[in-house]
């Protein structure tokens, strides 16, 4: 049985999570989760993490509808690092774009690839 | 012109980065970066993080072979994590797998989807 408490977390109960849109495989986003979020995204299959500006939980999508529905749940070869492979409704940035890596660095500069979803 | 030092840091001076491989669009490892780790990734295109446990450089692949060539350099929304799309040579991870993320979280239990590679 996994235990959440076995992986490794940092000075404030903190492990990196990196969202991966499972279809397509492009890198979502990166945040938080504390072992408590960890269980709940495994036990309900919605994406929750912690939120280190509001210190609370925060499922992913619940007030913007922009859910992740968990596919799978990854532990990387340190036990300090997740990966969230999801299935994301909507945009999964709060800026309404798809990713939160929409800043390309290019020949010295920061250039915008992607723009913000319709609607 | 991309400043590094406008880019957000933890408390260490670090930013997390995932490196993810440009062609197949896995994500292969996460490790940590500062300014100067910014800066020589992005003026040399090899990629180099900081080393928390030697708490040095830490150019990936410089003993392994298994280095990892800048195709692009993306920034969050936050500025507070960097994506690297990467062309990998060899694995990206020390146990010798593609990836560090070889361990799914299936049916509550730890499962090894991925083999160390041969040779």
């Amino acid at each position: 049985m996994f235990d959440p408490q076995t992986l490794r977390f940092d000075a404030s109960g903190l492990i990196p999570a990196i969202a991966q849109d499972a279809a397509s495989g492009e890198v979502l986003m990166l945040a938080w989760m504390n072992a408590e979020a960890v269980a709940r995204t495994l036990e309900s299959g919605r994406v929750t993490y912690w939120s280190r500006s509001r210190q609370a939980f925060w499922v992913k999508g619940e007030s913007s509808g922009h859910v992740q529905k968990l596919v799978e749940m990854r532990v990387d070869c340190d036990r300090d690092c997740l990966l969230v492979q999801v299935e994301q409704t909507g945009p999964a940035c709060h800026t309404n774009r798809q990713s939160c890596f929409y800043t390309a660095l290019r020949g010295g500069d920061e250039v915008e690839i992607m723009a913000p979803v319709a609607g």
